[in-house]
């Protein structure tokens, strides 16, 4: 089959690669569509060679169609629908013994730790793939990955409708999350600093703010009569977004944390201390997020394919990492790992 | 009455003040004893001069007896035992209205923002005084509002019986955080840097680890199979408590911040993220923590007779401020504020 490697730091190379042996338990699904996410940008800019084998096809935000299925397989068909839970768990550790499967101990992340899906077919275990409906669009369906993120966050966040909520950065996401916050019931705004993300979520109907021009807290504040928003996700990973963060909650609010730091930043605990703030981690999905997001998808719910920027055939990868680089603006990018299904 | 007032940093005056007017709400307690919070000790050192209105008697954690009542209150009779839950809350902010009337936006702490308890008399809202057991002794009833700050911390952790809980720092709310939590089921273990106060939590039954000496997390890891602890109390307010917090928490396991943080202090986000752990802020107590204090006190149900390192006469507060202030090893320090009443 043909599988676009990444190869070393900025390199990507198409080429011809034998098939996967199927296992018993396994199924081999032709891939539709596979998103970019910002961990296969991490690894086409050599950040992550630790968890990587190279040569090796990464990327994990697949949809696709039943090519073949082990013999131990009964619940799926050839040419149904399909997308991938890429969460390896080890069954075994005390995480997953207490139901936290998702964050087991030994996880591996398929598509990072082993072969992923920007290649034509992705082998995977069945009891990781999620029937998706028939009627669902498999280019839509590609996002349920991320969607199923965003799901997560909002579900750790335990929104109530007509919460006021404060999505800090609005990458793809944060947009995710703001349009999930939405459907729960909360009032949202996006603060962001780059302009053509924040015209985005302007055009979604979000209440925009972009900090460097409009004082947050004051803002908040002052639509809250002075309390500060029930719910802050922090997704922008930035110094500055950990020192709003307690400034926007309000008392006995929630900061729902889904970025990812690379080294600790200063954090006012007093204001924890203070106003008896909650925060909450919040990484990857469970088997009811991505259940969640793709009914969401299905039922038209959300309006994803703004959220599509650009689309590359499988042979582009290379391309499309380079142009995800020298785009800030760009939102989701896919790449077509066949083109006859849709 | 005599009153032993707060004049300024480093001075108190022990004097005659004139007695306060009742209102038709309010109680006239005849103060038994007064316990010394670290707030008072700061108070003391002149860092609160801007909540202080001095000269004034500080002050609120009370034992005493029902002196006088006004026209309002129906059940408290004269002699009754009491003690004060010293939280006068506006009951109208948006935080008094979502039912967090002990974090109120406007909160005023009796003691602090009003006159206290280091005085012969206290004359204090009917409506926050709590009935003791008439068998309880009022010396140990004194500890019952810094045991409400336990029972509050730990009703905050949602302990569970059998879980794996480390306080870190052995000060007096510190080792009432251990005996509540030890009390509700947890396995405490106490770290804490001062050896006369591990000798004391060692004398208590606690597991004691000194971390200059021992690697807390190579140990707990070790007693956890590799997990970590399910809960952490961080009451040491040090930048090193505030980076071992995240290290020592078992994925979902959730952290408790006891501690006043002076300034912003560098924390591992990326550990919420990867372990989705929880961090909840903890402040005072609200009614039922009151009342479980009480229950607790009154059941000797724990070693409160240990915590209590020396009693002062009223007329002797500033040698025992200086006292507190020259003794790290010091746990909890009482002003008797009428010799006559027990």
């Amino acid at each position: 089959m043909k599988a676009a490697q990444y190869i070393k730091a900025g390199e990507i190379a198409y080429r011809d690669i034998p098939d996967t042996p199927l296992g018993d338990d396994e199924i081999r699904i032709k891939v539709a569509y596979c998103g970019i996410c910002g961990t296969d940008l991490h690894i086409f800019k050599g950040h992550m060679d630790a968890r990587v084998r190279a040569p090796q096809a990464v990327g994990h935000e697949i949809s696709g169609i039943v090519a073949e299925v082990g013999k131990n397989v009964s619940d799926f068909r050839i040419n149904q629908k399909v997308t991938v839970r890429p969460l390896d768990n080890c069954g075994k550790c005390n995480t997953c013994e207490a139901g936290f499967t998702h964050i087991c101990e030994k996880l591996r992340f398929l598509g990072i730790e082993t072969a992923g899906g920007f290649a034509q077919y992705w082998t995977v275990p069945a009891r990781l793939v999620h029937h998706l409906p028939e009627t669902l669009p498999l280019k839509l369906a590609a996002l349920v990955e991320p969607l199923a993120v965003a799901c997560h966050d909002v579900r750790r966040a335990e929104l109530k409708p007509g919460d006021k909520v404060i999505v800090n950065g609005g990458g793809p996401i944060g947009m995710l999350i703001a349009l999930c916050a939405r459907a729960a019931g909360g009032m949202v705004t996006i603060s962001e600093i780059n302009e053509k993300r924040l015209a985005l979520a302007h055009s979604l109907g979000f209440e925009t703010v972009n900090p460097l021009r409009t004082d947050l807290v004051a803002k908040i504040r002052s639509e809250t009569g002075g309390s500060g928003a029930d719910i802050v996700f922090e997704v922008s990973g930035s110094e500055a977004g950990a020192k709003v963060m307690t400034e926007l909650a309000r008392p006995r609010g929630t900061i729902v944390m889904v970025a990812i730091f690379a080294k600790p930043v200063p954090v006012d605990l007093h204001k924890f201390f203070w106003k008896e703030l909650r925060m909450v981690g919040a990484r990857v999905y469970e088997y009811e997020d991505y259940e969640k997001a793709i009914r969401l998808v299905a039922d038209k719910a959300l309006p994803l394919e703004s959220l599509i920027s650009s689309v590359f055939p499988l042979n582009q990868l290379q391309n499309a990492f380079e142009y995800l680089t020298a785009s800030p603006d760009a939102m989701k990018v896919l790449i077509q790992c066949n083109e006859e299904i849709k």
